[in-house]
């Protein structure tokens, strides 16, 4: 563990010590403006009055001044090195620094996160073969649960970036068209099946137009957040045929409030999993690529205790971040700054580490016992979730901040929408 | 029709006529910063350089100063009604305003086009029956060939905002994942199946938060584009199942350059075609929300004369554009100004009615004979495809401007891609 002039960034179970760093978007007091910082302990440095004090000057412009990390990734990874080293320095025991910084440090406890990057498009993969094997085994049947395009292509689909919150933004439960299996027609209605889904988003911190490999892939990313992808089962079932999902996914996907740098992630860079299928030449990879990363996932009713639902690793991921970035500028598709790429649901082989209630609760069959003594087959009203994920150094952890999100009822429907 | 001091916009083969007033961005002369301006005739009105000289003011800032007209529409449908009657008031013959505003006229000949919105998020629909029959015919058969939910949703998916480009845009033939239905494995490679889809663009001119009724989204429409979503047919087949098309639609999307405003399609409101299945309540359309707009696909291979492929006409659509944005945000999913909705592929009936080649070829099947003698199956490198569109009125045109792409080869395949 690199040791900080940040007391309190130096246990050993501190998310954020000084190999952490990770980057956010804060608030404080009154004030509902976004500073741009660096978690550090117990603190947040803030970078936005540093810059305006002239104590970081990163080019003509200022880079700060804005409520998003954007334009910090635009200037590329050599800078974003460099600032990681002066900011290792500056926080580290012993600097010079330490009697001018102290003042420019806020106690994350009385900070508000906001969302630390514009979401400037939003894909979802579906990179998770445990997850893939069990939702196609729950729909389709075990011989039939993969399907045959899934062992060579890192599936993907284009979410929507409008729906992407801040840890703490409260979901309601969305409406839409329902249809049970013996229904001849669907009616509207509130979703009966809301879920969440248990991945990671890398940003993509480097524009591109033209097709990248794998190693220039996992070069374009900035850096990494948990995300929840809330998904309710009842309105994809009816709708995802033959486009994919829509409405079901379109209510809102949680991220994290940090964004763990790609070099803090360094130490615990691992393989994906063996090859079942060789896989074709641009999407080999020319070294590890994937994180060993602890995930969990904890689901609290409304006034009572949490239960913890599952536990599993990132490292489950058949294909890693790089891999799916790389696959998704093959047809020439223009990637940009901000992009956020969902994993998939990160499920490991066993039933308690199962990233979705679909997969927990075998689609409602097997409904999941909480410690309260109460059962979920699907989220209730007032149900708060928490993600969390952490990677454990040699003295040190590297922490991402919580995941959270609370279930609001549905709206009523409205008047001109009821039958 | 409505006469104007511009001369040139006062034939009935004109596009641009007073009654039309379409907005774009352009540029002249050696600078590519682009400017708002309206069409009028053969010319363009400087709509930046009558706001920087104090002839317009439409608030506290700036509106045309950006290189887009999405500040515009944050203005709201008050301000878009009243700006169309000062210029049409501004533009109509007689106004004292032709000797100030002369000064203003740009050629169009000597503009170039640029993108008229920043597309904020990109959505793609399937709402034209028959071209979803006819899709479904050759690959299910036609008993199975409409999807269950077809008659009751405005099925979507979310397309990528970053690819779509403005008319004149080359279009390069896209790389990706092929495998035969013979082959066991895929390879890597060049789209063989490179197509069209001929579509209707709709622009969101107003956010929304939570859902909204038919009318509200119709009143959400700022207006129109024609759209030509580029369909890699091969990549297409193997990528789609489950979660839909994905890097078979990325390549590119081609825009007309003038937004055709909602306000200037008044007199060519017409119904959508009668329901077959009666929808649920929140989809029923309170009035005529689609158009009478003839559109025609010409092809044109490479230093040849153009054929007309195709002929058919927008109303064609089961869903109209507002029924897509009330769909759209059934789910609470957060809607932006400057969002895009594109239409689905509007096929009519008839076989030289069909939108896309692959139906026009039925899978290559029945290759279209051009008047050049040659044949299409699918695109061929240096073909150029023209989609048009026009309102006829009474004594008067409202064209949208051409909606142009060539297809170039597809790059080489980088080495660490080769097998």
């Amino acid at each position: 563990m690199m040791r900080s002039w940040v007391e309190s960034a130096n246990s050993a179970d501190c998310p954020f010590p000084l190999n952490n760093l990770p980057y956010g978007v804060f608030s404080v007091g009154d004030s509902d403006e976004g500073r741009c910082g660096v978690a550090i302990g117990e603190m947040i440095l803030d970078l936005t009055r540093l810059e305006e004090d002239g104590h970081i000057s990163l080019g003509e412009h200022p880079v700060f001044d804005c409520e998003s990390w954007n334009d910090f990734m635009e200037l590329g990874a050599d800078i974003w090195a460099e600032f990681r080293v002066w900011l290792i320095e500056s926080l580290g025991e012993g600097s010079e620094k330490a009697v001018t910084f102290a003042d420019y440090l806020v106690a994350r406890a009385d900070a508000t996160m906001h969302l630390p990057l514009e979401v400037m498009e939003y894909t979802d993969f579906y990179a998770g073969k445990n997850h893939a094997f069990n939702v196609g085994s729950i729909f389709r049947g075990p011989e039939n649960a993969l399907p045959p395009n899934w062992l060579s292509i890192p599936i993907g689909y284009n979410g929507r970036a409008s729906s992407v919150v801040v840890s703490g933004t409260d979901v309601r439960r969305p409406l839409g068209q329902l249809k049970g299996p013996n229904d001849d027609l669907p009616r509207f209605g509130a979703s009966q099946r809301f879920d969440l889904e248990l991945e990671f988003g890398a940003i993509v911190g480097r524009a591109s137009d033209d097709m990248i490999s794998v190693q220039q892939a996992d070069d374009a990313i900035f850096g990494y957040v948990i995300l929840n992808d809330w998904s309710a089962r009842d309105i994809q079932a009816w709708e995802y045929q033959p486009l994919g999902p829509f409405q079901a996914k379109a209510t809102a996907t949680t991220i994290s409030p940090w964004i763990v740098t790609k070099a803090a992630l360094e130490p615990f860079r691992t393989s994906t999993p063996e090859r079942e299928r060789e896989l074709l030449p641009y999407l080999r990879e020319p070294g590890p690529m994937s994180y060993d990363i602890a995930l969990e996932v904890a689901l609290a009713p409304e006034g009572k205790a949490a239960t913890t639902i599952s536990r599993t690793n990132y490292d489950r991921l058949y294909y890693s971040a790089a891999q799916q970035l790389c696959h998704h500028t093959t047809s020439g598709c223009p990637m940009n700054v901000g992009d956020l790429l969902g994993s998939g649901t990160i499920s490991g082989p066993t039933k308690d580490s199962r990233g979705s209630l679909l997969e927990l609760s075998w689609s409602g069959q097997e409904p999941v016992k909480l410690d309260t003594g109460e059962e979920r087959s699907f989220l209730e009203d007032g149900d708060t979730l928490t993600l969390r994920a952490n990677a454990r150094g040699d003295g040190y952890t590297i922490g991402f901040g919580d995941c959270v999100g609370k279930v609001l009822p549905a709206n009523d429907i409205p008047d001109w929408a009821k039958e």
